[in-house]
């Protein structure tokens, strides 16, 4: 039908302009009416693909025709995270500066993997990296050492292949891991992606050691010594230990102060994750949530989850980058340059497992001028403030019991019911559309979890989403469980 | 100066639509304008850092503020790869409907780690890959089998640790790689990120057995199975090859038709890298670079490099996810969903390193239904015009010599000159501005290369390279270089 010569239709300059103001307000209005949707979709495995042709189109065809589908076929089957009432996992807010500064990313299309191959993308992510030293009141040992990572999980492995390439003076870059003995502690509450990071290393969960926690789910200092001795005496070696500070599940916080001294005296390295709460440090009355940081050799936290920098933009600082470029490098001679070699430049391709990384420092840039530490803060704030207005409410209600005081912008709660009663409960709510929070588990017991942040959330959406949870609690729950059993209370004993 | 309790000063959604047009137009003059700019930037490491506060702004400022510092710091620092001249290692090129579903994707921030998470994220992915499965002819093996991975890298890793986990039915990721003999075939040519994966999997270079090539650089499959045999005889266990269709270097195609029976004879993983090369199958007359991919466990290709959707987007399919999701998948309890435990739903999140996953599938059905399969075709077909009319002038020119026939989208030759004259060469010709290049080594002789698939590249702008090389010469090489010595065809021979 078309010649094979013919021009590829590419979209001209002024057609993206306009198609361009199309999207963009095809945003806002997504946003501006964003709390009149069911938070949650109810679709069924498959409905969405239903929809879909099931061969490309030959011919291409305009631009609106792709919203249209978007608002037709997509939006129904989406869980609405930037729903401002959305309380489920943690957030992963997007704001107007950082969606801007994606956009602009992707539009100068550059990559940062050398030095060379943009310099300003490479610079722009170092300065911000040190603009977040100061901002979290970090260790000046991580000042010069920090990378954006897409994910926590990317981080530990980072840090992890770090932690071995240090320990086996190079050793495992040639020879791998082998029959080596290497031991990696963390307890039941650590981010699954720590087990992953074992598994990926060639260590296996075999390496992984399970260190006891205390009453509120905190790593027990005195276990980890224990264990670390054990293992030193049974020939075993020591590599690195995974401390959270704000876990995934119910925000315990592991001692540094106590678990740092116990790595410094074995060399053991010691990896902390802060990916919700470590931003939180923005505000000078939550800068506990970096406490004992000063002894650990990585470190990272997510602007992706809590700080208005939308998904992917982890932050990872190592205290020896130089290690971490020994552990990762391998150079093609096509990748080499003057540049590189003259050292003087920082190529961060080193410092990741991918090669390729767009311009995510933009992100960082655009949200930090936009709202200023200041405006951080506030945001941080207001979120605190939320998770303290949900659970006064919840307290004020004898039906249930909240696990634990709400610190930061996370609520864990329970109906005095059975777990049976609590799945059904949460069932009810996300049901229900007006709200959407999650759940988890400890020491095998069934809670709902309720997670501020959001970027559009406002006191009356918490006082909606409250309402939601006791409307279900009459159609979910029998009537004769609604008493308080201690359940919940035993928990915390 | 401000209270405690200020709002947040979040950007209002007027005030996101008038911003967002304003960067909207920005990017629409910046592709504009584009030609006009010198390809490379011309700084010394350290001048844009030197440009930036040394510290955070403790107070918001408005978003044209960053704008105009975009303008006058970073672009100058900028390597531009949507440049119509940039012919520089592979394109990374982006174009306007997919920067407009990357910024959709961004708005709608949703997450895609569980099916549950946003069912519309999973089930658009799932049909794109089989779209692409049609699209470039790709076996039926694959239909049901892909993901996306951010790129090339992540996807070998991917495939290597399913590798491991089928090879050793399972035990490794218990109990690691061990003292296991693990063996990894690939040739010198094969990308740097094989190697990457080795280490980061625990298994160490040492794993890595370098199989010889022919005189185009393919792996020489009667050499492989002479190593295999040798590994085997030695009590090594030969897990994976890695074959590339389309090295980065110089574009050899390693051939699977003769590599692929070798693999099943010995129950060895065939991992296919086509990173570059593989989307150029959705020409008929190009299906050549996805020969004897029938054999492949796994395979992929992206569609950031050629194929018009900006990074990072890598195609991967595998033949048994199963194995993959088996590998990869830990699962805490806050992650547990009805969902996903009926077994209808995929997880991508079990597909990846990370957790987190953005919306990216939106950019393969943007590109694709703006575009539709006969304008990425006539995209290709002008890439492979522009690398064969840039192949001409260089046969035309007696000073340089063409290394191979320009298959695709990629030109590699050198002046008849030293290594030291080509290097200089190179140098004149990106710090002149017009144009930018990059080179390659082979057999120890350094080589220029040419590569073309720019989204906003013309035939002037081929004719523009080619002069902007020709004047470097008369700048960069002494006179008396200015003649053929024969070097070049004796890397042909």
């Amino acid at each position: 039908m078309k010649p094979a010569e013919a021009k590829p239709p590419h979209m001209d300059h002024d057609t993206f302009r306009s198609l361009g103001h199309q999207a963009i307000d095809w945003i806002a209005d997504y946003w501006q009416h964003l709390a009149d949707r069911p938070v949650a979709p109810l679709v069924e495995p498959g409905t969405v693909r239903a929809q879909l042709p099931t061969t490309p189109p030959e011919y291409g065809e305009d631009f609106p025709a792709l919203l249209s589908d978007l608002e037709r076929i997509v939006l129904p089957g989406l869980l609405h995270w930037q729903h401002p009432r959305f309380f489920g996992y943690f957030p992963a807010n997007a704001s107007g500066p950082a969606v801007l500064a994606e956009l602009l990313s992707a539009g100068l299309g550059v990559q940062g993997m050398n030095w060379n191959t943009s310099p300003a993308c490479t610079e722009v992510e170092q300065q911000m990296l040190d603009w977040f030293v100061h901002l979290l009141g970090l260790p000046e040992h991580f000042r010069g050492g920090g990378v954006i990572q897409d994910t926590a999980s990317s981080a530990v492995l980072v840090a992890l292949l770090t932690a071995l390439h240090r320990a086996s003076a190079g050793r495992t870059r040639d020879h791998g891991t082998g029959e080596c003995g290497y031991r990696v502690y963390l307890t039941a509450e650590t981010h699954s992606a720590a087990r992953k990071a074992a598994v990926i290393t060639g260590l296996g969960l075999r390496a992984v050691c399970e260190v006891a926690t205390d009453a509120d789910g905190a790593m027990d200092a005195a276990d980890l010594a224990a264990r670390i001795q054990a293992d030193l005496a049974a020939g075993l070696t020591p590599l690195m230990v995974v401390a959270t500070r704000g876990t995934t599940s119910d925000l315990s916080f592991d001692p540094l102060e106590d678990i740092g001294p116990v790595c410094r005296r074995h060399g053991v390295w010691l990896h902390v994750d802060a990916a919700y709460a470590g931003v939180a440090a923005v505000c000078d009355e939550l800068h506990w949530v970096n406490d004992g940081v000063r002894y650990a050799d990585s470190y990272c936290t997510n602007p992706h989850k809590w700080l208005l920098t939308n998904f992917d933009c982890d932050l990872l600082w190592v205290a020896d980058p130089e290690a971490l470029v020994n552990a990762l490098s391998v150079l093609p001679a096509y990748l080499r340059n003057p540049a590189s070699e003259s050292g003087r430049v920082t190529d961060y391709r080193h410092w990741q497992v991918p090669l390729g990384r767009r311009f995510r420092a933009l992100k960082l840039w655009s949200v930090l001028r936009w709202y200023g530490a200041e405006g951080l803060r506030s945001h941080i704030r207001t979120g605190v403030r939320h998770a303290r207005l949900f659970a006064d409410l919840v307290r004020e209600d004898d039906r249930f019991t909240l696990l634990a005081p709400a610190t930061l912008g996370l609520v864990t709660f329970r109906h005095a019911g059975s777990d049976t009663d609590n799945r059904n409960l949460l069932h009810a709510i996300n049901a229900e559309g007006t709200t959407f929070l999650t759940h988890s588990e400890k020491n095998g017991t069934f809670f709902l979890r309720f997670a501020t942040g959001g970027t559009h959330t406002e006191d009356h959406h918490v006082h909606e989403a409250w309402r939601a949870v006791q409307n279900a609690v009459q159609n979910a729950v029998p009537r004769a469980q609604h008493a308080t059993d201690g359940t919940a209370d035993a928990l915390n004993g």
